[in-house]
């Protein structure tokens, strides 16, 4: 029991991969400025009032507080998402706009610690009463986070101590007790906080806060429930939230019953993310079966093949098992963040390295998808099939949107992929006392102790292209590496210099001994492109296949092979050709060709709707690139699940 | 130009037909009453409040006037089809109950003439303040729509008066100058109360009335828009209306200048029914050319081969051309009636018979599916494909059960298929200066005059089984009878006895010329069932087929089938067998059986969700009954389109 592994500092990682390196150089050189504009209300972008906000509540300006309730996460993320890229030394011009931003939440925070823009200044009065809707606690949760971020990265605690402040504040506030308010949030986030500060400052009432907060929610009588009540059920933020259900936040039983994963994504993945942590800090067995039982049900019954989760359109939220549509889906960028966040925590408690299948699922799948290679375009959802035309606002269809847009109104994708990709560092590597883990192939550089062991490692991977990883590795003593080996990969062979090591496989590790010295470590994946079938209750994807080469999940677009996608038909016994990757295109991920058909209707007239069946069967070869960078050459259709051709 | 046809009055017509007759026995001798008790907050039912409302706006009862803001319209599509029985002799046990509710309506109206329980009661001061979402004009419509069928069926002219004075207070409110609303409504259908009001009462007035409201909408500036700035842009009955839409009613443009099927689809086809009688009485080509223009778009690009409209789950609407998903869509019970209306309108008006084809699809297949065979239970939502299990509440598919319903919150369809088919009369026959029309196949005995000619007539149909159609009829002169020659047909004889007729044909219609006498006509339509295509920029078919004989879609149903549908491939050259009706759904329709196959993935294992491809190819016969009839033998899969075996 207890915590397995515990990442590494940021401080001490460096990214040099081609794929994700090339966002990150972006990001830090050039989006996260850009971002930094937006929160100030740049020309061309609608308003996000971020700033501004904090501006007004900090009393160096007057009027009224704008945006949505949450507006003030936005900048917090931002500020986590600067402190990474401070942390690895890409962020150094971003430190003053960080004080900046410090000094304007200092002035923001209210005396007794209470800080949130939209309370302080529009509804002073209103303080804690709509915890459905009004997102205090996650927006404290976010500030936390950020807080942490930053006095890791630069060691000035100043926005700590703002942290520390509001959180004792909410320690005091909520609790058992008359005195205090017996709620939790109805958006989860600050637990996720809370426990960041206790590990930073060491006090334990944060860790039990959190705790209460998620041993407390869904208890009968239900807190949310019964606030709902006392507002005659009319909602005051969000008018969509009439006939809110209990299951939407994960509070209709307690966390720790709760055995699938259910109502909004991201708010279940912030949930068990902590719960997750809570596992592994009090030992909780009851926490640790409940996060199990809902990352199974997620992931063998509720995601999809690229680990996007939320299959409703409606209210970004799971469904039921298997009910996983590919061209109304919500998934939201930040959902399989969420599932990152979660997963990562999972590897943490248990040791086990097979969380990290979907972790890099979601990685490279959806998550990258949430940004184009520019970096400054964004998607919120990710569908996994779009026919532009149909994508039409005011529709079923009005959450899809067909290319990466600038900002939304509802900002939380881009600053959290971008604070993501930031902190991958976090992703790639863990430690734990004799041992350092290797949970993703991404080239980076990194140096860390453990006990008085001093380890450099550099890792060039080629994962993607011939499977090959090379390792060179620095120890001043012996210790254990961890090399996760991925569920995709065939057979993996590993050489110490010309040595083969025999290595021993447990919990998808393998496990290698290193002296004291420098090794030269090659380790050979073999890793074959290879069409996937969805189990047979996902209706949305009988008949059809997805093409995949290691973590990569591969799809057609309309722009390499023609509009109309939904007439191909694909031979699984199809020879399937790695070709060169595309030069407009990130990372240098093979382009995978082969040969298939176009079944269309040749009896049918253009002008009729209904009419007569015809076959025309035509030869054609497609182009299938990762799913990562569709749209990244203009709007077009997009196809993952290909309809199989039967014989 | 002007009318080409007209309805016959339904006090002279009875309908015999196994099919649609079983429905309308059981409405008339059962179900009216039931939907009275209903509408009287009966035991068992969520309470309606709609007789509770009217005896509070009477000043019978004090209290709060509840429910939706349309809520009276229930019991006036009820008194509607409540007098269709009545013409129609079924329905003299109903008598009672209209009075009463007509002495309550009639307490209910204001001295002016206003008749509105919501604002009389509960917002006096706000009559007309909000024509985008308060439904008053529409609820008038109704109203007007139920007095015109009461006074045609018993003679009684109680309820007509009070129409007419609730009309004359709407022309004095509204219309140009600056002592008038500029207004008009944000739902359409007071324009066809109007437009029957001007038939039965000869006022011009109403008639001018109707065309104002037709030509006001979407004028810049607009009057919608300009409603909705005043009250800030926030919804007052409906939040889900934050950020509305003027296409949503029909209200971007004026409807003349209309050429596409848009927003949503009832507020549509109610405009268009509307569009279509203004054209015919005053020969407004620029209306026709719209309603054309319309019709069109709607049935050769957004339409269902079930004749179901409005694609989008959200809003009950239209979307684009070919956005036809199949498991997600609305396609309201209450859009295909309105489409029935249209339709039949236009024939009216240009007196083509073709407009009929889609009219007979909406009422065989998504119409008749709006109604459980015992005629109590009702579907408000029509998809083409049902999973169970995925329709989940407060998820995308909130809008799909899978099951009929007892009643609905807004229970707009329940009331409106029972009118459609207590008035079905006329959409089976028509008539000219100098002729008979008959439009829909469905037996049932007739007896008009047109001039001075008598004619009786009686249809016995054998549309959906043989496809032989018997007429006996008795003239008192010579007459042209127009037979509708539908467009599945593949060959049609005709014969008089035992001479075959050489007939003429247009317009659809195939022309006989009867002499005074008796006559006993045998027509012999050819009708195969055959296998359907959509056009192949319908994605969501591509590469499937629908089965269809006549007018029914067939649909493959779980109980016959087995479950997991989506694994099934249907060879198109596969032979279809004609079999005996199932005995517990109603109207002998046959069933079809064939052979096909099941594809089911038999290397991934129950537990996984993505896995390797394995194709175990089976042999089953399946059994296909009337869409209209599913769900009639309890819950399970049901499915239109399936997918093609291709070789």
């Amino acid at each position: 029991m207890g915590r397995k592994q515990k990442a590494i500092n940021l401080n001490d990682i460096r990214i040099t991969d081609d794929l994700f390196g090339s966002y990150i150089d972006k990001i830090t050189s050039k989006i996260l400025k850009h971002q930094w504009d937006i929160l100030n209300d740049a020309d061309g972008y609608e308003p996000t009032y971020c700033i501004y906000n904090f501006k007004i509540a900090a009393g160096r300006m007057i009027g009224k507080r704008k945006g949505v309730v949450f507006q003030d996460t936005d900048l917090y993320k931002w500020i986590e998402a600067a402190a990474f890229a401070i942390a690895g030394d890409m962020g150094d011009e971003l430190i003053p706009m960080c004080e900046y931003a410090i000094d304007l939440i200092a002035d923001a925070q209210e005396d007794d610690g209470y800080l949130n823009t939209y309370f302080t200044v529009n509804a002073p009065d209103k303080k804690w009463t709509n915890l459905v809707e009004g997102h205090e606690l996650y927006t404290s949760g976010h500030m936390m986070e950020a807080a942490v971020a930053y006095t890791y990265a630069t060691g000035n605690d100043k926005f700590l101590n703002i942290a520390k402040k509001n959180a004792d504040l909410i320690c005091k506030v909520f609790g058992n007790g008359d005195d205090r308010i017996n709620g939790y949030p109805g958006h989860q986030e600050v637990e996720i906080g809370l426990i960041k500060l206790y590990h930073i400052t060491g006090h334990k009432r944060y860790l039990d806060e959190a705790k209460y907060f998620l041993d407390e929610r869904g208890k009968k009588p239900n807190y949310l429930e019964e606030e709902i009540k006392k507002r005659n059920g009319v909602p005051e933020f969000f008018p969509e939230f009439k006939n809110y259900d209990l299951e939407y936040s994960q509070a209709h039983i307690e966390p720790v019953k709760q055995k699938e994963a259910v109502g909004h994504a991201v708010r279940d993945m912030y949930m068990c993310s902590a719960m997750a942590d809570i596992a592994a800090e009090l030992e909780d067995i009851e926490y640790e079966k409940a996060c199990k039982a809902i990352w199974n049900n997620m992931t063998k019954r509720r995601m999809y093949i690229t680990g996007g989760i939320g299959s409703s359109g409606f209210r970004e939220r799971f469904t039921t098992d298997f009910d996983l549509p590919n061209a109304t889906n919500y998934s939201e960028t930040c959902a399989s963040i969420g599932l990152m966040m979660f997963g990562q925590r999972m590897t943490n408690l248990t040791g086990d390295a097979s969380f990290y299948d979907e972790v890099e699922r979601a990685l490279y799948n959806t998550v990258l998808a949430g940004i184009n290679i520019e970096g400054d375009r964004y998607f919120y959802v990710n569908p996994l099939e779009v026919v532009p035309n149909f994508c039409t606002a005011h529709t079923y269809m009005d959450h899809v949107k067909p290319i990466r847009q600038k900002w939304f109104n509802v900002a939380c994708c881009p600053p959290n992929v971008v604070r993501t990709l930031c902190s991958l560092g976090q992703y790639i590597y863990a430690k734990s006392d004799d041992a350092i883990y290797i949970n993703e192939f991404i080239s980076s550089n990194m140096e860390t102790k453990i006990n008085n062991t001093k380890i450099k490692l550099s890792m060039d991977s080629k994962l993607l292209t011939s499977g090959k990883v090379n390792l060179e590795i620095e120890t001043s003593n012996d210790f254990r590496l961890g090399i996760r080996i991925p569920w995709y990969v065939e057979d993996t062979e590993i050489y110490n210099g010309k040595n083969k090591i025999n290595f021993e496989s447990k919990n998808s590790y393998a496990n290698i001994y290193l002296k004291k010295g420098l090794h030269d470590i090659n380790i050979f994946f073999s890793i074959k492109p290879r069409w996937y079938a969805a189990n047979n209750d996902v209706r949305a994807d009988a008949g059809k296949m997805a093409l995949m080469k290691g973590p990569i999940v591969y799809c057609l677009e309309e722009i390499d092979n023609g509009s109309h996608l939904s007439e191909i038909y694909v031979d699984a016994d199809t020879e399937l050709v790695e070709e060169k990757a595309m030069d407009n295109l990130a990372g240098n991920i093979p382009v995978i060709s082969y040969d298939a058909y176009r079944i269309k209707n040749d009896k049918i007239n253009e002008d009729e709707l209904y009419g007569s069946v015809g076959t025309k069967k035509e030869n054609v070869h497609l182009k299938a690139i990762a799913y990562s960078q569709w749209e990244n050459r203009g709007e077009g259709e997009m196809m993952v699940w290909q309809k199989s051709f039967f014989k």
